[in-house]
């Protein structure tokens, strides 16, 4: 039983220690360190962990935290949008630049600079995504050309962490210890857009979506158990707890989230609402933390290893 | 200029007056009113109209809202999830129910009863699609074999419609009026689930995502000028904005959400983040309601006829 | 058992039709037709309605919705802010207007204009409101001399309605109709410093706020049966189920809010936790209906009497 | 020019170093740095601070960082709620323990435990409340007589302050070091509920709440400059700005936050919009962070001091 207690000021307090305090402050500190005793315990129970965030993630500064996480092997795979691909793509040529809120979109508009909340990032580094992609997609054709068919998502991921240069990449990392990212919809940005522009001269290249099914598949079936480190909503949320049905649901779940539940919207859908679905077991170990991510994420990072 | 001022109580009043009278009441409710004067401009001015919504909407008493959109006619495009086309299937078949937020999770889970929020579908709801899912991939698969190439995600949905024999289904409606339903994420429910067990018979299916991408292109390109009614969050809100950037950006826009700015998360970006990244023009109408699509949707549908 | 299901476009239909429908939709639909079916019981059932709403709301439309409320002397009493109060005051002179989220703070300050969200204020109304308050001051101070004790919020608020001559005034209706308007932070606005100034040239002047306390007490155990429509969060929600403890709790109580309970405020709190406070009965009709009040309670209010 | 870039896990990380590398991370993260280098520079201005919080916050563990804060005299003034004064007290005696957001309710009611989010308090902590206001009251009403007339809230509360000898009280250092509680609405809680009972036998007793005037409006004329530390909404936050509208208001302003601006609520009311009205100054150093202060208040607590 906690007894509900702050603590004193001390000049150099680690994470750690404050972590570890957390659990007397209550709400959605005590929240934060249930989120780290899950994963320590998801990590010792040798659990499968997939890992899901949003794209804006990747725009912040956790695209070098996930990087570290595949560096580290602490997942299993990865869930997320296309932005995340293409950004970790963009930021491995050049970084983008803290703006803030309420910059004057017009303005941004006329000079070539699109926000993200309060993150830049200038039309140039999507004109040397161009550059990359091209070649890329040359690759790509010729891969399906040689195998007889297309290419699923993860498998098209996998080849572009392969020639991305970068330590701080989370696509680079992946490729080399072979941890899949799954991209349901992975024409959904400039990917996309560059993609369209290639198969107006190759109209015979593809992507064949139902080809990460069985990876997938496997991947849930072989676990002994699975954990999932759920970072916001959306089909990167859906897909990995859906993914889970073939074997009755995470046996453990971490959902970091500003999104509520009154609307209905699987983004704000609680994880008790998931054991309704076989999506997390009925005796799961969950918590919800409600947070931006880029506050509470750095937080359990830190604490969260043995 | 508007003065503030609220209305006396009326037995009879209708929604339209409602509505009107918003304009003078201020907060979200001056937005409502706001939406319904775009959405009939971009009518007027004889816009191409992408409507978007995430899948739970689907699960509401708005499918029948959206189907009847489509048999009017009033949209050119869909843009929404996977979980949004199975549950109109599902739904012309046997019902969904009203419960409660907070049912045990549990006993529904060892009753069989899913939980979408306050709204519950029962397993055999899913027996049900099914049933109706088995023969439809053989179906797809002999198409694929006469045509010689795999279809898309839009022709998939096409030919799913021409099945539902349901005066209230959005597909049914969707197929007749030849307007395209975009679903950039396929697979991402229990449609992909029971594709993964046909393929395990069928290795040669498959679905080509990119073979969307040239209607999507088309629609944007070849209309005079777009505008969106995006409903909720996720990829089908990022899908539709950036469809639009190949011509600048969209004209008109009304954003009805309950997501927030404060993350960065594409769910919550203003229409004028959007404006910095070309996806809605510098000189567009639009408005964002910050409300539950299940209240704001209800009362713009009501009020936008002219 | 309700099924979910949504309606056709009927071009007249009526608030009270579409609210009706509304328990079919789902989600936060659903509450507010619940919202409308508890309020009809507490009227039915001749509980002692308690009303709160946060000042803003009486910056929006809404105020003259309330002031119709106590016209019809639907509810019995009323707590909120200083707010209320003097925008109810200030509003009977001269109405405010409608603005937008998003105007230049710093040029609406160089030109005297002050903004609540989408609705803006002058400086003038201030200035009048100042005319108004003065001589209403030396009136009290006159009172309080000839009672020969101060007076208590609820007394002073009875006794500035009776100077407001204008139909849509909420504390016109409300002194007409003794509704006492309690508030418990009388001093926390314009009408505070006003009196900061009055109080400098009369030091013997003052507001006891424990004289309202039998006026509340008694209201509250004095009723068969209680009813709470609580509109937003602040301290006029704590105070109205605080003061139902003594009679174990409301018997009834619906409350609309845009606050969520994960950080443990009082004003996100739900009705379930007010239970555990015997704040509201543990066997009260109750309903959380998640919305900006100026949408939702104009469709509970034109629904709600019989 | 700030790169967004995250970092390397290493193993004792101070909070410090992280919350400099929150500047990097963007969203939330960057607020909360913002937040430390605003408080920094107030402290280095020398401005009178003045730190609000909602009394939910005094329920959770921050109630010793608050205690700490006066007892380092790191703050000149406190607005707060009555809860935050009686939940001080009740602290002092017996620790409040951590439960969950998900208890059945009306089990804790019949075991006569009450429930504050996660947080529980036994109706055991309130019987012991009683015991130490009767005596107190009767302190108050000496007082009263031999001043021969009522005091205001803050001279109670500083009073309240001498009886706590607990060095993990707010109220104890506040009155050791003579900081003043602001406190609008003093009879809003169980602190009001015992005053009830006691002015039945002592009608003579009150409390007047315009004494406080004066000492508010000193503490602000006299300051060189002023900032604000503004957790959580409600009366607090806005007697806290509305105070500083004598001189044109606050020079620096941190707001920690979880409410939003859509619904025109002063609790999600921006900086922004509190420069119209002079509360705020137009060339402040402003920053909202949005987080549930019980994660956001210990990271910049533990940074903020140089």
């Amino acid at each position: 039983m906690n007894e509900i207690k702050g603590f004193k000021y001390s000049e150099n307090k680690s994470v750690k220690d404050l972590v570890n305090n957390f659990s007397s402050i209550g709400f959605q500190a005590s929240h934060i360190k249930q989120a780290v005793d899950i994963i320590k315990k998801m990590k010792k129970d040798k659990a499968t962990i997939i890992l899901t965030f949003t794209s804006n993630m990747v725009s912040s500064g956790l695209r070098e935290i996930f990087a570290e996480l595949c560096k580290l092997k602490f997942v299993n795979a990865i869930v997320t949008g296309v932005g995340s691909v293409e950004e970790d793509l963009m930021k491995s040529k050049k970084p983008f630049i803290l703006g803030s809120f309420n910059l004057n979109d017009k303005e941004l508009h006329q000079t070539g600079v699109n926000r993200i909340g309060n993150i830049l990032v200038e039309n140039s580094h999507y004109e040397g995504l161009e550059d990359n992609l091209l070649p890329f997609f040359e690759h790509l054709l010729k891969m399906q050309n040689e195998k007889g068919k297309m290419l699923g998502p993860s498998e098209i991921i996998f080849e572009l962490g392969k020639t991305i240069n970068d330590e701080n990449s989370i696509l680079h990392w992946a490729s080399k210890n072979n941890i899949p990212i799954f991209c349901p919809a992975i024409l959904d940005g400039a990917f996309g857009l560059q993609l369209y522009y290639f198969k107006q001269e190759h109209p015979e290249f593809g992507i064949d979506v139902t080809a990460d099914m069985k990876a997938e598949a496997d991947l849930i079936l072989n676990a002994e158990k699975t954990g999932g480190i759920i970072l916001g909503g959306g089909f990167a949320k859906h897909h990995a707890i859906g993914m889970n049905i073939v074997r009755e649901g995470f046996d453990y779940a971490v959902y970091v989230t500003t999104a509520e539940a009154y609307d209905g919207s699987l983004s704000g859908a609680s994880t008790s609402e998931a054991v309704s679905w076989s999506k997390i077991k009925e005796d799961a170990n969950t918590v919800v933390v409600h947070s931006d991510a880029t506050i509470a994420f750095p937080l359990i990072f830190l604490s969260m290893f043995e």
